[in-house]
C-alpha cells in the first residue's frame, strides 16, 4: 500500500508516518520510484507498536528508539526484548547508598530470591521497591510484601502473561506487554480503591453486612 | 510544646508550619500571649497527614484542604471522610457520553455489583474504569477484569484494611488510607513487573525450570 493508504489504515497522520520514517522507529518501504514506496502489513504492525508505546506507555521518543531497536535486533532474545520495554515503563530510581539503603535493598533480593524468581540482578525494579520498603518503614507501616508479590505472582502466571503472543511476530509480543502493563496496572488500581471504599463500608459505615437488603438505610455507601 | 519545639519534633520547617496555620490547614495552637502558643499532640498528628497527603498522595493544596474539613468536620462518618480521601487521590476522569461509554460504564457497574461490592455510584474509580474497558477494547484485549477484582478484594480485605486504625484519631486513620493505598500500589506495581520479567524468562528466557540448576548457562535471565 501507498503511504496515504498506511495513514488511513493505522489512523496515523501522514506527517507523522514521514517523521517516524525519519527519526528511524518505522522502517523504509519498498522503493518504488525516487517519491513512491510501498507499505506492507509490517508498517502497520510497527505504527500498532509506535503508538502503544507512546499513548498507552506514555514513553519519550528516546526511550521508543530504544525499544524498537531491541525489537530490530533479532540477535536478540524475545525475553531480553521484552526485558527492554518492561524496563522503559518503570520509573528510573537512583539509589540512595547508605545502610538504610542496603539494609531494604537486601530485604527487596531476599524476598525475590525467596519466591524463586529469575529477575536480573540489574532490573530497575529492584531499585524501585527498595526506595518503597525505605519509605514504608520510615513512616511505621509493614514492609512485609510477601502476600503483594504471591499474589502478583499469581495475576500474571495465570492470567496476564498468557495475553502475550510469544510466537507471533516481534512487535506484537512487545505491544502486548506494554498494553497489558499500562492497561491492567491501571484497571487494578482502579478496582483496589472500589475495594477499599466497599471494605470501608462494611467495616464502618454502618451497611448491613446482609448484601441482600434492599436499602441502604442511612445512606452511608456513598462517601463522595 | 512551642512552634519552634512542634518544628523539631514534626521535621516540618517554622515557616512552613506557619504558612499551614494561614492555610487554615493546621488548627491554631492555644494562645498564651500575642506572639506565643502552645501545641501538643494533636497538632504533631495533623502535620504527619499533611505531610503523607503532600509527599505520597502528591495532592495539591486545594485538595488537602478538602481532606483536612473531612477530617475536622465530625458530623461525617469515618467512611464518609475516608472517601473524601480516596477520591482525591484518583485521577479525575471526564465520562465521554455515548453508547460505547454507556456500554463500558453498564459492564463495569455490573462487575462492581455481582462482587457484591458497597461503592457510591458516584465513586471516580467507576469512571476511570470505564474508561480502561473501552481502551481494552478498543485495543483488541481482554475487558473481563473479574479476576483482578477478585485478587484485589482480596488483598483490602486480608491485608490492607487491617492497617487502617478505625478507632483511633480521624488524623490517623485517613493517614493510614492514604500512605496505604499509594505505598502499597507503588509495591504492587513493581512487583507486578518483576514477576513479569520472571516469567517470561520462565517462558522463552531458556532458563532450566528447575530454580535449583546452579548456573543460567546462557546468561538470558538478564534482559537488561
Amino acid at each position: 500500500m501507498r503511504v496515504s493508504e498506511l495513514s488511513v489504515e493505522s489512523g496515523v497522520a501522514i506527517a507523522t508516518i514521514k517523521y517516524y520514517l525519519r527519526e528511524g522507529l518505522l522502517h523504509q518501504g519498498r522503493q518504488l520510484a525516487a517519491t513512491r514506496a510501498e507499505y506492507d502489513d509490517s508498517h502497520l504492525r510497527r505504527l500498532r507498536l509506535i503508538r502503544a508505546l507512546l499513548e498507552v506507555g506514555r514513553l519519550p521518543v528516546a526511550a521508543i528508539k530504544q525499544v524498537i531497536e531491541a525489537v530490530e535486533d533479532e540477535s536478540l532474545s524475545v525475553h531480553h526484548m521484552l526485558g527492554t520495554a518492561q524496563y522503559a515503563l518503570g520509573p528510573t530510581i537512583e539509589p540512595e547508598p547508605g545502610e538504610e539503603w542496603d539494609a531494604a535493598r537486601g530485604q527487596v533480593d531476599l524476598l525475590i530470591e525467596e519466591l524463586g524468581w529469575d529477575v536480573a540482578a540489574t532490573a530497575p525494579a529492584r531499585d524501585e521497591l527498595t526506595q518503597t520498603v525505605i519509605r514504608l518503614g520510615q513512616l511505621g507501616l509493614s514492609s512485609d510484601l510477601t502476600v503483594y508479590a504471591q499474589t502478583a505472582q499469581r495475576l500474571v502466571t495465570e492470567v496476564e502473561m498468557d495475553t502475550v503472543p510469544f510466537d507471533g511476530p516481534r512487535e506484537a509480543a512487545v505491544e502486548a506487554l506494554v498494553l497489558g502493563t499500562v492497561l491492567y496496572g491501571r484497571a487494578f488500581d482502579a478496582l483496589r480503591r472500589l475495594a477499599h471504599e466497599s471494605e470501608s463500608a462494611r467495616r464502618v459505615g454502618g451497611v448491613p453486612e446482609n448484601p441482600s437488603v434492599p436499602e441502604n438505610v442511612d445512606g452511608s455507601g456513598q462517601p463522595g
